[in-house]
């Protein structure tokens, strides 16, 4: 592990050295792209470890509800990465019209499945469809999302069982930071964004891992003097560019979670994908920054993998891989 | 209501003439005492109304697991206080060396017992006795103290169905700052300790409430500092006098959850009770606060007892009290 970490710090030494030459602040480009690629290939040897000790491929069922086209590209981006890693994946594809009632049934033939170790029903889904009582559905031992009741309890709360998995946008920022070596255990981090899927998990994340967390949300006042006092920052809000560089302390780590496209003439396709936070300022100002795109996207799916993966371990008796902070302790 | 508060705050106002006259700064006492009676009595109507339209009795069961005197004082004040507003209380007491499975077995009768609405486990359990699966097992639908999975995951995610009930210490903070008027929405709460029990869920419950929430804790630098942003601070680290005047900000409110025994001759005990936080200090300084003794804790029973009634409300399709913050939009 450490001799890849020092691995991928040279590797986004050198990213910095080619890229961003014109830069006048040393900033750390924290590379998802070539992270989550080191993660893939952890995983794919521990898939090749499984099927030869167990005689058992991991699999991920994946519930896509309707057609809308950010969802089938996301559902198409997990499909391919775990295939890459050796991971079998199942689709279930309903029309949006499908009702509640075929919906959860799908997700109980999936958690029947004896092939199927993690499910991933793809968010959103369409309105007239209880989310709650989908996600209630999926067996805690089969949730890739950790989104179910009994994973979010678990993940909060200190002492007693680990979660069976976290979520995975939380779970690549966290991992990012950790494979960077960024301190957080005292710091001071500020969560931008209070959404179930990302700002409310990576808070508690942070939080194991002894950070001392603002969570800031749409009726806080005064955010920037709130980021100015934040060594790392998390950014959820889907607002480009909505984070400023005199917002930032000096030295800062910024994690950006936007992926957020503006019109942009000069581009062939009429517009390019920015962040919630203003990269070119940002850079000027801290010391280590995620790209967009090429930053927590990629772990993301790579954090969905390591659930599978996981998963899959533990309905097999081998021990899960360790969560990050104080998570580590619980068993 | 608003007529009860109305004279709730006359009544807290006449506290602060008659008390702390000496006082330099206007210091508001935020009367836990005189607030939780005024909270039982509305709960003694409740109950009374329920008895007449349904024909139930709210009922608690009390599991206590051996011979602590701090336990034993607790459950005998619960006890009085359920009987004050018409609940009827049933206690099991096990020996402090039952076996993990008799406790089980005993939450296991409770959870069948129709008499029985919310059942309390007292923490701490006898260490041999895994606390996390006793509490996993009592009813999401009879969980008095708002500890389960179902609960707790409930209480932190945005959307969904609200939880059932949420933990009594974190919901009698908030009651007490709401029914005097402490306004929350965009404001800065710091949070001091992140226990399961008071710490995380207050701080997910002032957040419900729109509140700008920082959690710190054992590993947390420069809390002085932090503390001195809040406009709200939440007090519950069990270290007597912890929190110095010099920390807090003019004008700030303070919820002191400490209860500390100190040494002190000039008591015919030869001790007395304090807050974390050094009250005479904080007086000169915050606008509001609340006292130790007669400020958290009387709210922390009435808040279990308001946790009872909505059980029984649930139970016979009658709608439950809202919820603070933004779970009031919960259904």
């Amino acid at each position: 592990m450490l001799a890849r970490v020092g691995t991928m710090r040279a590797r986004a030494r050198f990213y910095v050295a080619a890229a961003l030459t014109t830069a006048i602040n040393a900033v750390q480009i924290l590379d998802g792209r070539a992270t989550a690629k080191a993660i893939r290939a952890e995983l794919g040897a521990e898939v090749a470890s499984i099927q030869k000790t167990h005689g058992v491929t991991p699999g991920l069922g994946v519930l896509l509800v309707g057609d809308r086209r950010d969802s089938l590209t996301y559902v198409r981006m997990k499909r391919k990465a775990a295939d890459e890693v050796g991971i079998f994946s199942s689709d279930v594809t309903l029309p949006a019209s499908a009702s509640e009632d075929d919906v959860l049934e799908a997700v109980s033939k999936l958690n029947a499945d004896p092939q199927i170790h993690g499910i991933l029903v793809q968010l959103p889904l369409p309105s007239h469809i209880d989310e709650s009582r989908i996600l209630e559905t999926i067996s805690p031992n089969k949730d890739a999302d950790g989104f179910c009741y009994e994973n979010v309890a678990r993940l909060v709360l200190r002492g007693g069982p680990r979660p069976l998995a976290t979520a995975c946008t939380p779970a690549g920022c966290v991992e990012l930071l950790q494979r960077y070596d960024i301190p957080l255990a005292g710091k001071r981090a500020v969560v931008l964004g209070r959404s179930n899927v990302v700002g409310a998990p990576v808070a508690a994340l942070l939080q194991q891992c002894d950070a001392t967390v603002t969570l800031c949300h749409s009726a806080s006042e005064n955010v920037p003097d709130i980021v100015r006092e934040a060594d790392v920052v998390i950014a959820a809000v889907g607002k480009p560019e909505y984070v400023r560089g005199s917002w930032l302390k000096p030295g800062a780590t910024v994690i950006d979670v936007g992926i957020n496209a503006v019109d942009d003439a000069t581009k062939k396709a009429g517009y390019r994908l920015v962040g919630d936070v203003h990269f070119d300022e940002a850079s000027q100002v801290v010391s280590a920054i995620t790209p967009v795109p090429g930053g927590v996207g990629p772990m993301t799916i790579a954090m969905l993998l390591s659930n599978v993966v996981n998963l899959t371990k533990a309905s097999v008796g081998l021990p899960m891989a360790p969560l990050p902070g104080r998570l580590a302790d619980k068993v």
